[in-house]
């Protein structure tokens, strides 16, 4: 089989977890990639002769980004509801109902080209693993083909029927306990097929606990792992079941009592942030400090969804991370890799370790540190994913 | 001449100051292109043929941003004084002091290919017209060559040798008035050939009123006209200094009485506003929208340099700017577009009305809203300079 050599790394950040520091950075580095995956990593000066070679002429080298909570399954856009929050007005889910009526108007064909131009607008600026949910659909045909189309572009596919409560057709509010029947029944057994994990916004205004419950026991039982949204907007009962029920992530993590950050890090049970929500919406960040100083595991992704955060850019998640969260750098991006990586419950990626998949950028700068240091400068020169450049 | 037809276009923002709206935007757009001018804007249904078509597909079309404010002349980096900020340490302007060392140890070739790749970053990321400053030489050497490579990019340079005063060679504490003597003698005499504008730091712990006064008098003997940097780290005179001497500018501006408010707007000089200061120095944001709601003319620029603020990304700073200081995606792209050609008394920049410069960007966007509502997303998909694609 073939082998590259990467050379001249100014910066290698391996985030081997036997390292003395966090991200197992080796500086004036070579790595090898052989059949897709790594082969080797070490120092410049010990790295052995390869097929190709590759001189990064001191650039870093990072893992591929892993943003493990997007919502790229949509049509239109919501510019001018964006702009009226910024004027001041406060950020409401209701909004999601406007996508959803693009999204159920749109063809495949439409969802599948919008995935893919974000999809590769994520990669390009270094992201090689995405998550991508379902929930703009909210109806069984519309679920269903939301995740057919996600899957073209992943294996992470998340089926989120539980979003919100779509109104009727007649404009009504819909009635919570028919649409929970309705998800964990029919729409349920169509999306199943195409859907790695489950999700439920679990918020005031969306589905309560019992409701959250109910559709995670009814995943599990099609094979769907379970994941939530929770303690965005408020204090609430998710991270706690998320914790109980030892799923891989919960997601948002603004709003948390103490009893929250317990049971997050005894349970191990990833936090995943997104800042970018924060930044987009005005709303108070969460606070990353303290969980990182009480052990809890955490991950930084994008949520990038047309309405509470239109960003793709996980560097600039790094950065408003390290502005507004109180992280390190290397804090930030340990989260947006392997923390991202832990949250799908994944080894292969997040990481460039021996066996590693060869998902890897490489920045215009000699360190990781220049994600923060150098905000909304697109750095990312170079991406390869299972070893073959984007 | 030939003629091109940018055609297509989406949204065209063309801060025309007569039209009803900020920024006079145009809908289902064209633009013709002759001689490196703008010579017709109007619906694409009503343009002209032309030698040459650009189909832009619904993209939005901004004049090129204007950045009125960059320190690009140095070497080095200080991405470890960054991360120990992060990390709590207050930022000091003592830091500056690791640039000199490491500018006046660079070759004049060292220097310009360092210009040369962060304008070309600038300019990727929409920068179609910038200002270049000195102040890291502060010897009269270092402070005529750091111009003579500033030269080599743009018009728009600016002798700042009143950055910050230089220690003396044993590294003892500079002395003030000698070097405001050697500022206003020598190394003016070597720096104006090469610069349009003169600068300085007016600030505790940098240089006072009186000095101030004194460096910009002897700068218009010369021919350079005066801008200022003032209000930054705390309240002081330097607002009202340069509204009384009818500066085309004063840059920072965030600790602003009533006063300095009246005098701006009484004056026209312009207040530029350089959010990612505050966003990499953990300060707090100057107040935009209280000086447009008071009739100021306000700017937005990087401040790119290595210290307190290392980015290139004026869409970023747009970004900011609607986050964090109060104002709407309108105002902000104004501000960075024909903002700051009012603070480089410029009028052949900033908008792309009939006689304009032909600089223009693309975004990959159907408005300039989205460069707000999609923070740390490269859309910048094509820039043309004088009519010339990048
Ligand atoms: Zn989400
Ligand atoms: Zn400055």
């Amino acid at each position: 089989m073939s082998t590259t050599l990467f050379t001249h790394i100014g910066e290698l950040v391996t985030n081997d977890p036997t390292a003395d520091d966090l991200l197992g950075a080796i500086p004036d580095a070579a790595l090898v990639v052989e059949g897709g995956r790594v082969a080797w990593v070490g120092r410049a000066v010990d790295a052995a002769a390869a097929d190709e070679v590759v001189d990064l002429g001191g650039r870093a080298v990072l893992p591929g980004f892993v943003d493990s909570h997007s919502h790229l399954v949509f049509a239109g856009d919501r510019a001018p509801e964006f702009a009226a929050r910024m004027a001041g007005e406060a950020y409401a889910a209701g909004g999601i109902r406007t996508t959803v009526a693009a999204t159920r108007a749109a063809s495949d064909e439409q969802l599948t080209s919008h995935v893919a131009r974000l999809v590769a607008e994520m990669r390009r600026q270094g992201t090689t693993t995405v998550e991508i949910k379902s929930g703009y659909g909210l109806s069984t045909r519309d679920e269903a083909r939301s995740l057919a189309v996600a899957r073209q572009f992943t294996e992470e596919t998340t089926f989120l029927g539980a979003h919100v409560v779509p109104a009727g057709p007649d404009g009504a509010p819909g009635d919570p306990a028919a649409y929970v029947d309705l998800v964990t029944g029919p729409m349920l057994e169509a999306a199943a097929p195409y859907a790695r994990w489950i999700d439920v916004f679990c918020e005031r205004g969306a589905f309560d606990e019992d409701q959250a419950r109910t559709v995670l026991a009814a995943g599990a039982a099609h094979g769907l792992r379970g994941r939530l949204h929770a303690n965005q907007l408020g204090p609430g009962p998710g991270v706690r079941l998320a914790c109980e029920l030892g799923l891989a992530a919960v997601d948002h993590c603004t709003y948390l009592d103490d009893a929250d950050v317990d049971a997050l890090r005894d349970a191990g049970t990833v936090a995943t942030l997104l800042p970018g929500v924060e930044f987009s919406t005005k709303q108070p960040y969460p606070d990353a400090r303290r969980l990182l100083d009480a052990g809890v595991r955490v991950a930084i992704a994008s949520d990038c969804n047309p309405g509470s955060c239109f960003t793709s850019s996980l560097p600039f998640c790094i950065a408003l991370a390290v502005r507004e969260m109180g992280m390190t750098p290397a804090e930030a991006v340990h989260a947006a890799t392997v923390g991202g990586a832990r949250a799908l419950d994944r080894d292969d990626v997040g990481a460039l370790v021996v066996g590693s998949r060869a998902d890897l950028l490489v920045l215009d700068a000699p360190s990781h540190v220049h994600l923060a240091y150098r905000p909304g400068v697109p750095l990312v020169a170079g991406v390869w994913v299972g070893g073959r450049p984007l």
